[in-house]
């Protein structure tokens, strides 16, 4: 069966070295500056510290320039080892410059950063050369609280029994630190030369990482313990990186808007554009931005976790042997399907659940309701403890040697994933009062903008039928987000400017939220001329 | 012998209850806040911690307010028991408003704060209500780091070799913590209710408090690790306080002026006030401070340590049986000598020491150069090894049943003393191009000030003949400063203000210094017209 494989050809969807991205990513930091200190004389003879920090503030022309007391007692000797020529790394806090190290000039001692994407399920973290920007090597872990509960909501409840906090926390930042470790020694950097993090998550996950209670975060009115965490020291936290290093907690907007959001936008860059832009990321919510440079409008709702290849039976997350694309022969009808690295097909994943609804969509296999059409399903069709399923694969050619099948019941979860998705979006871009035409730039987030077939995720009404130049991909943009925070100068500003011009919607409250629900339960929709693109054997 | 003292009568110096103290002692400090949160909604739902920085932000008329992740942690449950309700503590560090700590609105723990005058010889703890500002209770004792040296010079020397520094630093930390304990359990507060700290020393002591290294201190060209430490929590010097207290170290303007004198200049209220006021605070070293809220000019230079009692061989530090004022009888020539709580004489002080002088002098006992007039003291002169001596106290009326003597070399030695202070005094007000009769007060610190008969002072040419109500005795004022930091506002930017307004004359390069000093070693002076209150029997 893998040999039936088809390539869907281009991918369409712009990559991250697209123009924007570039023009972002050319925004150099600057931690490290290098400076010559006058040594002092009888007639000046200000102490070493104040000298410090009166050249610093010269350097950086600002008068908030702090250095806490464990690195005050070692300028002293540096000063006088060095000649008075150092190297000092800084960090821009909300508060000023914040001195994280100071060594002799010219000292080869790496300076390294850990961009963290805290995911639910899944944690990456990226080390990278602080001085050049560059990417030192990236390791990804499952988040370990999944033992104690795969989603959220279970983590939650956790956190309110007696240590129930406590242990969320330790076994995040323990495993964390295992991995900086293993990732430090790979790279050849020593943990102490890690002087920032970045740390991007949702609002529930940025809680139990800094040990806050995310009690109130599901309880109507819904209130995170804070919204901008303050900037902490690795110790505080007993990260496994240089004690003093900087950890720089992505704000968030409200309990189900959060810092992994804003590291996107960060990456995206919409607010900084004159143009506006639409950034959607699809997880178990889908997650929506809109807006430009004077706006930016957000809003969240369960788009099913259907996509997340989690509903259906034959659902799995994306992996070796998972479904991801399919095409049905016009004229065989014939399926072929293309697995996750050529192995033995054992379930369906996200991106070939969209593949396989647009496909039979297409041929006519199943209606504008998404129910299937006997008639043209023919042999595939399947009936099995009276529901009626679509044989993708048959037990011959499956890992299981069983056959692999959608049933009515997945598909018509499917259908209601991507409504409310298409409703979402279509929802918060009627609040504006603009069209989907009017958005220049559609970036996609996630394995679901790195992997679906975009025209599938059209063909089913999923997304607008836009100009298909007009969607880029982003991949992870909290990963990449938090890399940027590291990577920029200003960042905290940036990021600040981001969380302030963000206004979140409340879909739940939203009038025509379900009329609109309602007409987008159809393939590609009631409205057809919204889909002029699609069409139909 | 006690039977025959003499009270001096009135002591005309004025007292801590001045006009210019109570001015000072009037502006009451705002520690605590009241703050009462609207409850959020569906509609304001933004975090608990941003909520309160908002109500914060308003009441303080602030954009800078700052709350750490510890702290950030219990706000949530706490907003929610107290329905809303809280007290805030918080504390106005360079950076903004720390908040220190939040309790339900109405919660009757106290809010403690113990100012510190870190001698180096003797250390003073004060607590502190700083609801009312109201001391609490006083403790005061030796500072340990003498097991290693007496004098800051040998401590320097000692934090230079292995954990030297590290042990100077535990003694006084550990000796601050015990008797932190002891005062805190006297007065019934707990010791995690205290939750500021004000240090006031010299520039060493400051270091090693901090665990700085003083080795630059005593090096040419003098310089200290830092002038102006930052603020730092209670737990980063393991301080028995509430952990994040926080504590605010006196800054220094150089080596040799210290944050003990900017916190007596900051009680005296010189820099704010438009006349000119001079500040002399006498130890082993004569620290003297000129000026008015333009302009401050310092200087310290070494007085003698005869004026501590440390040098005489009859001399000693004032503690019972310390001869602390002499008359000798004008008809008579009898010597009626007052000693410290009345005990048998064992010893003479600095305050003694002068009146002595002052008395010889006055009786015609000694000439103008200060040597003995053998046709004047008749059978009170003595001469022992070689070396004349004046009996003050006969050996059946001493302690230890020896007769108390004081030699023509002790009498040398103060002679020296009062000419290096005069010189000192001349010196810094002939540098800013005014006249002694242009100081409208003349503050002294310390038990110098406290104990010493002005009247002898000026009579031995050691102060200048100004009209006496000038003179006032501002006690401890390092200490005095300390609790005043405690009870005002906005401490920090008062303090540095004045550390801002200093300027630093280096003594040892005055080209005219040595020939003040050698007109000044004439009683009262070889220019008799300085002196025109002076008589001499």
């Amino acid at each position: 069966m893998t040999g039936c494989k088809t390539t869907y050809g281009i991918r369409f969807w712009e990559s991250d070295s697209s123009d924007t991205m570039k023009d972002i990513h050319s925004r150099q930091s600057s931690w490290i500056y290098g400076i010559t200190l006058t040594p002092p004389t009888l007639g000046d003879n200000i102490a070493d510290a104040d000298r410090l920090i009166h050249a610093l503030k010269a350097e950086l022309h600002t008068d908030r320039v702090w250095i806490e007391l464990p690195l005050l007692r070692k300028l002293p000797s540096l000063f006088r080892a060095s000649e008075w020529k150092i190297q000092c790394v800084l960090f821009k806090d909300r508060r000023g410059y914040i001195l994280i190290d100071a060594m002799p000039a010219g000292d080869a001692l790496p300076v390294a950063g850990m961009a963290v994407d805290l995911g639910t399920t899944r944690v990456v973290l990226r080390l990278l050369d602080l001085v050049t920007g560059k990417t030192l090597g990236e390791t990804a872990f499952d988040n370990p609280q999944a033992v104690i509960g795969p989603d959220i909501l279970t983590r939650i409840h956790h956190a309110d029994t007696a240590e129930g906090l406590n242990e969320l926390h330790r076994l995040i930042v323990d495993e964390i630190n295992l991995h900086t470790d293993g990732l430090c020694k790979t790279c050849g950097i020593p943990t102490n030369c890690v002087f920032a993090m970045s740390v991007a998550g949702n609002t529930a996950m940025t809680h139990l990482f800094l040990r806050l209670s995310p009690r109130w975060i599901i309880r109507e009115p819904y209130i995170p313990a804070a919204n901008t965490p303050p900037v902490i020291r690795a110790r505080e936290l007993d990260l496994h990186l240089a004690p003093q290093a900087c950890v720089l907690v992505f704000p968030n907007v409200g309990s189900y808007f959060g810092g992994d959001l804003i590291a996107g936008i960060l990456y995206s860059g919409i607010h900084n554009r004159e143009e506006t832009s639409l950034l959607v990321d699809v997880g178990t919510n889908a997650e929506v931005l809109l807006g430009n440079r004077q706006w930016l409008m957000a809003c969240a709702g369960a788009a099913g976790p259907a996509l997340e290849g989690g509903a259906a039976r034959m659902g799995m997350p994306a992996g070796p042997g998972a479904i991801d694309r399919v095409r049905i022969r016009p004229d065989t009808r014939q399926f072929e399907v293309h697995t996750i690295d050529d192995a033995p097909p054992r379930g369906i994943c996200g991106s070939g659940l969209i593949d396989l609804a647009a496909q039979l969509f297409a041929a006519g296999m199943i209606d504008i309701r998404g129910k299937f059409v006997e008639a043209e399903c023919g042999a595939h069709l399947k009936e099995i403890d009276g529901v009626r399923h679509i044989v993708m694969v048959p037990g011959t050619d499956s890992q299981s040697g069983k056959a692999l099948t959608l049933s009515q019941i997945d598909l018509d979860s499917l259908i209601r994933s991507k409504a409310a998705m298409y409703t979402i979006l279509s929802t918060i871009v009627a609040t504006v009062g603009i069209g989907f035409q009017d958005i220049d730039v559609f970036y996609v987030a996630g394995a679901f903008g790195a992997f679906i077939n975009p025209e599938s995720a059209i063909g089913i009404g999923m997304l607008p039928d836009l100009p298909r130049n007009r969607f880029v991909s982003i991949g992870n943009s909290s990963l990449e987000g938090a890399t940027l925070a590291l990577t920029i100068n200003n960042c905290l500003d940036e990021i600040d400017k981001i969380r302030n011009l963000v206004t979140y919607m409340e879909l739940n409250v939203n009038q025509e939220f379900m009329a609109r629900f309602s007409a987008a339960k159809f393939l590609p929709h009631t409205d057809r001329s919204l889909f002029p693109s699609v069409t139909i054997i």
